[in-house]
């Protein structure tokens, strides 16, 4: 089933693969992990973002290992035998392959799949065909574009090892009932019946959370940890909206600044998940700047929540488990399941 | 295989699941793995003892993580929503459902299975119907009620874990011919020859074996470490019985001291051993009182034995083992092979 | 598939399985892994090296745990029962079986495989049936006469666990082309396109590659380690010879010095290799004699060489990736291929 998984969800829909930020500049790359695939995300000359399968096309050397960089000469060499391509996947250069009859470079270039951007964030889908990054998110980016998302810059980043199946970090992430029960200090800043989700949709599950008065962010005491994104009216100022972009972007918005969590499945029941906070660069470069408090209540609330996903998945693998009912509450946990039986 | 072996012989058996002494009070618990599955063993407001699946019936959480304990209000509640059993296991409140249309508290109990006892000893039985414990056990219970062994009380525990299949273990235990090779200062306790087996029985398989004269016990001096058990008559103050209670406990009775094992099968080359020691409670309360010559007796003997079994381990994995031959004297190890075929 | 590859390749061919100088004399022994099994390895009392399955003929328990020894008694005895038997398999003395009708110790030797040697190198073969181990081998004995590989003792060993299926091992010993880029320190004292290979052949791949002017051997400073093997004439001082004797073992012979690498798979991503360097005896006794620039040399190389093997690895695990072409220099990767595929 876990590999059913993989093939089905995450080998064929738009994975989330980083941060256009991080591509700044011809040659800028990261490494992304995919449907368990390593893919080197890249920009090329001309400025766009592509994606090529981390192997080469000689005798399969994973091409690049370090997480992130900039390629020297725009060139991707691989280690073993320089075979050496360029940012467009074109194998460049092939040394040995002279006298080697019938052996035409033309068609030893990287494997490509496609990589699209949204907002700052980029995607790479592993399969051909199918609808664009944009057409796929349908009305989300409309919906996001007041926080500005592509503009902000990276202030910290954990990453979590969860010994539970990837769909459970989803469904925990989906309802907030539990929240009174596990999470008091989340409670006491966002009452969890104030929330309100948006209807279903392919591409996305997600919705609002209202502050309570007084209460300016989710941080440890309830104040900002920096002024109001830019493109927020009043309203908003006032919520943290959460959509899980399926299958594999977890997006929370706060007045004041993001976080991402990147679900990288390993394992039936072990996933890992990095977890990025991310405010406007203005605000970076403040003086007194200082993202902790935002950190430090996220990160005791995802513990509190990777603790239970864990029991979670200890419970569901007994052969005593038969799946139970949803309260109204958990209505997205419903849609994922209906989303997750169609693509499998 | 060992799947097989886990749905058809433990899944299906009596198994070891504790001691009822554990369970004194309405809302004391342990809990039990048996079959690889995690049980909750509960005494109940009217005294009786019984086992529950540690699965929510909401979205499938692990209950309780927590060994042993007395659960608060009577009442076991999944720490993700909050919904409540009571030690019937009937569900009580289930906060959230309240609008599900549909939804019948009634029909999400607790998956209960069957939990019975024998002379102190707690065991659970995941299949349903079938012969109770006392049927099953035949005469055991008869045969052993000397030692009053309801009454004793744990001094000492070890956890081991050997890396060899758990059949292996009960054959190792089913036969002293290794005795004079392997266990010197055993033999030289009990001569090895000197044991008489019971005809194999369904339920169990044992017998007995002689102290030498001037040996009081097994002990590191020979000497007991409490006065005779008070059922005992002259004849057995002189013998010490072994019994593997099939497929999980086995039981040493000595003179002045009980044993028990408890197997836990964790993959087809690994076996978790709950090996505890217990005396009458007037010895434990007794000034000077040291079980320690017992414990080390037997440690010492138990990791001769383990390391016996994982070199038999690793010969049987071998694809050139066949099986060989066996002794007059291993009579009770052609008896398990006969009993695993029987259920498998 | 690495199971198919343990049953028809290892368990079918010609394994390496250690020195003649490690079975001096009667009794001496030597465990090899062979497709997984441990063997022992012995020097009989006719002076014949034999290879018997690790496992006692009672209950299957592995007779020998440690690598290597001399056998008391002549005997091979088992640690649980004390079955014995003599080093020619044959059951000696089975305590406790005296009473079993229709035992018959004569059917409950030890179960034999071939063990034959080569020029000081022991292999045996699980199968039975088939070519000796010096018809498998050809002309290679022949061709390899000259180093007196016999008489040569070990000076050093190094254990490498790399994380690579055990082809990849042998690819990267089959060419050079990756020398240049991957090997600085080699490519300095053996250019990488004076090597010749032979032909291919059923029973190994191989050939030799010169080194440079001034250079005496592979070795930190490219100086020897000891005076040229005796048997060598002109041409011979001035080459290192290479040779993959599949499936197990890859042979370098150095005017000064051997190598052996011994292959063992563990896992279809996972090899163990042992590394084991050599020298004549008056080499090893002479004053101030000091292997460790040859040492050095490989161990260096070595490394460089399992890490692409690592990388390698890692991309062929890929869905991506897909078999590419092979330079001309690559002609012995390709009779690798074709050598497996014959096989499976």
């Amino acid at each position: 089933m876990f590999r059913r998984e993989q093939e089905r969800i995450f080998g064929r829909g738009w994975c989330y693969a980083g941060r256009a930020h991080d591509l700044a500049s011809p040659g800028d790359y990261v490494l992304a992990e995919v449907a368990g695939e390593s893919m080197i995300v890249v920009r090329d000359a001309q400025g766009a973002v592509r994606a090529y399968a981390n192997v080469c096309r000689h005798r399969g050397t994973r091409l690049i290992e370090k997480a992130q960089g900039r390629l020297a000469g725009h060139a991707i060499q691989c280690p073993y035998h320089a075979w050496t391509y360029g940012l467009d996947g074109a194998l460049r250069s092939s040394p040995g392959m002279e006298r080697s009859e019938g052996f035409a470079r033309a068609e030893h270039g990287l494997i490509e799949v496609r990589a699209q951007q949204w907002d700052g964030h980029v995607f790479v889908n592993l399969a051909h065909g199918g609808a664009s990054l944009v057409t796929h998110l349908g009305d989300l980016p409309a919906r996001l574009r007041p926080w500005g998302m592509a503009d902000l810059v990276a202030v910290h980043e954990i990453v979590y090892s969860v010994a539970a199946n990837w769909k459970l970090i989803i469904q925990n992430y989906s309802e907030c009932l539990h929240c009174p029960i596990v999470h008091p200090q989340l409670q006491a800043l966002s009452h969890h019946l104030s929330g309100v989700n948006d209807p279903p949709h392919a591409a996305y599950l997600g919705g609002h959370m209202e502050l309570r008065p007084g209460v300016a962010s989710l941080t440890e005491d309830g104040k900002a940890v920096a002024p109001p994104l830019p493109g927020l009216d009043a309203a908003k100022r006032r919520t943290v909206a959460y959509y899980a972009v399926l299958p594999s972007l977890l997006l929370n918005l706060h007045p004041d600044y993001m976080m991402t969590f990147a679900l990288h499945p390993q394992a039936v029941d072990r996933t890992r998940i990095d977890c990025l906070w991310y405010v406007h660069p203005e605000s970076r470069a403040s003086a007194g700047f200082d993202p902790t408090p935002a950190v430090t209540f996220w990160d005791q609330t995802n513990r509190q929540d990777w603790q239970l996903c864990e029991r979670a998945q200890r419970g569901i693998a007994s052969s005593h488990y038969r799946p139970g009912p949803y309260a109204n509450r958990e209505e997205l946990l419903w849609a994922l399941d209906r989303w997750v039986v169609e693509r499998l």
